[in-house]
């Protein structure tokens, strides 16, 4: 177990540059920071001033990443290889001050305390503080890492933010290079691995009592749109029997959604109707039609898309019992993205040695990062414990002695990583 | 059974009345006409010079109904009473041409048949167009007859529409006397009753194949809001186990009040869930608040109180097993308005008369002028069956066949009141 002292010193200063980049919003009274705005562009140079001050080359790519570069400290049996580290300095609207940010931050005060101890380590490590991973302003989302991971499509460069400002005319006012972006993928080869650090989003670790998880896939996910259409009537002349009420259709649907979800725990199945729209919508009239729509993740492809086929034959019975007419529409779906195995095992090393006890492994129900990550090389991510669970919310918080905790864990990782290439 | 070519020919007048009443409207492509406005005026007008043309004194009373008096062919048992009869000419926005209108033309070409056959009447008539059932542009509603039974609030004169003008202002400029308004109420030892002929507004009559029935009563009724607090959270990192889902427990109430709502067909009871929101709303995030309304009728103020005891009971359940918070408040409650006998009785022996079967009785879901008038009289209704049930719509259908069966109808229950005074 890591020296608490220690752990608080360094949460401490955590917290310090979290709110430094907190005080940086669109707006006065709430933390707001989207993709290639004048905000954005000042949490990256703080980021990068930071990187300066931490002994690291830093250049902005053309993406708008921040990226700070150290060399390796001792030839590695890999070559000249790169731990890339990194996470999101974007908000959502109104957003916290932890989701994102606390990954920059832990990243560089990990790469601080390995100097200060003079580590040197066989790999370089690469910190690159991206700036879309929320996807608030534009259509699409993780724009920085896909960037970074050469997988980017310049298609959307075309899109238009609501004031109809193109992502291109964003990133060249911003002083991004649109034609530059393909030119700034990462070689497989020249990279070991990415990792990153995040808050939980969630309440598991809050309930186990630990500060620090290891997370072992991005779930699986998918999206539907479901429209229920019925019968509208006078809600005072229509006895119940003569009703194809579409409300009522569809609240039976939500309830054995909710039903075929808790039966797949151990594939962490979730399933959430979070939008749900009747029409007309008037006190008195029996609702003819009802939108909802449905998100669904997992562990595995599979077991995603065998709760789907369940929910979805659930809805036919519905369907043909209340004589309403049901449309199924998919329109997202995205493969688990798993960790890859290296990664994972030096982040459950470096996390169980600071928390002294094993870590807990964790799905990510959530998209990060990794997600386009994945497709450049193995990566992984710790998870840190935050409050009820909540973000994307001014109530997102983090405890200093938990971010404490995070940057000391990721050092314990990064350590073990460099043994792991000295025992290659 | 009446003869189906007088039918016919009724049938035949009221269509081009009810065209003609529906070629008046503020818009060019929908049937729309609410209170006191010029559209309002124009049919009253039309109504008038109809009500003249049949020989009756004509006057627009404060409230701007239009009322037509015809005198006692002979003297009475109960005096110079009069039997009133009325509906509104008001319409919904986007509404059907029948709703309302039906009950003054088939009130009118009742009074016509009446004077052609040579009917002296032992009691006058007086036909009342009344301008505010639909109460679309105020919040109250049923002003007109309100008035004329006496039971008018005059602080509804100071409720503003849409666009700030108050109903005093609205009356005034209409040519309404809103300081006349509390003369304008019936004297109750004058009115015999009164008598109502409207379209179902439901399926029943289509169903059991019959184009009149008798109302037994306008049901009782009340309107509730319900609101149900869960808790926010990713709808990919909080566990089904963990969740409070606000519309989860919405949902499994909402197919509670269903399965509640059907176990009382003896009394009529009916219960809608017509609008729903969840907040935030996002597909997400997991639903922290959902606000439902709830509307429940039933044919005696017993039932629908211990249908409403019954659901809340039900929601206190749900609220304690799903640890949701939920309010549940009533925002209208109205006592059920039972028909009179002897209304009842002319109504059913004038139906089943012109079907030469038994008109089947029915109640009423929705509410009517009758409401009012119940306060001044005894009242009773005729319903004619429309297509599928459908009203407040374009797609508001009565046959040609059905009207005339409603005018021989109305003709046949005035006479059979004829009789019941003579036999006094």
């Amino acid at each position: 177990m890591s020296d608490a002292t220690a752990i608080r010193a360094a949460g401490t200063r955590a917290q310090e540059m979290i709110d430094a980049l907190a005080a940086i919003s669109a707006d006065s009274d709430r933390l707001t920071r989207l993709y290639l705005t004048p905000e954005h562009k000042r949490a990256a140079e703080l980021a990068g001033t930071w990187m300066e001050q931490a002994g690291l080359s830093v250049r902005m790519d053309a993406a708008g990443t921040m990226r700070g570069s150290l060399p390796p400290g001792r030839p590695g049996p890999s070559g000249n290889k790169s731990l890339l580290i990194g996470s999101h300095i974007d908000t959502v609207i109104d957003g916290g001050r932890y989701d994102g940010n606390l990954g920059v931050v832990v990243g560089l005060l990990a790469i601080e305390a390995l100097k200060a101890r003079g580590e040197a380590l066989p790999f370089g490590i690469e910190l690159l503080a991206f700036g879309d991973e929320e996807g608030v302003r534009y259509p699409i989302t993780l724009t920085s890492s896909a960037v970074a991971a050469g997988v980017f499509d310049p298609a959307a460069l075309d899109q238009s933010d609501r004031s109809g400002v193109t992502m291109r005319e964003a990133l060249t006012a911003f002083g991004g290079k649109p034609e530059a972006l393909a030119g700034e993928a990462y070689q497989a080869d020249s990279v070991l691995g990415y990792l990153e650090v995040h808050i939980e989003q969630g309440p598991v670790l809050e309930r186990t009592g630990a500060p620090l998880g290891v997370v072992t896939a991005i779930a699986s996910q998918s999206r539907h749109r479901i429209r229920i259409k019925g019968e509208a009537g006078h809600a005072g002349t229509v006895p119940m029997p003569m009703r194809r009420d579409a409300l009522v259709a569809a609240s039976e649907l939500i309830v054995g959604i909710e039903a075929i979800a808790r039966k797949d725990r151990k594939n962490s199945l979730v399933a959430t109707v979070g939008e749900i729209e009747a029409l007309p919508g008037a006190s008195n009239v029996i609702p003819a039609e009802v939108r909802l729509s449905l998100d669904v993740r997992a562990a595995t492809d599979e077991a995603r898309r065998d709760a789907v086929a369940t929910i979805l034959s659930f809805a036919r019975k519905t369907e043909a019992v209340r004589q309403v007419a049901l449309t199924f529409e998919t329109v997202l779906e995205k493969p688990v993205a798993t960790c890859g195995p290296r990664m994972m095992a030096a982040i459950q090393e470096g996390a169980s040695r600071v928390m002294g006890k094993p870590a807990q492994q964790l799905l990510s129900g959530a998209g990060h990062d990794g997600l386009s990550m994945a497709h450049l090389a193995e990566y992984g991510m710790m998870f840190v414990r935050c409050r009820g669970g909540i973000s994307h919310n001014p109530a997102e918080f983090v405890t200093v002695d938990d971010m404490g905790a995070a940057v000391e864990g990721l050092v314990e990782a990064i350590l073990a990583l460099a043994r792991q290439e000295a025992a290659r």
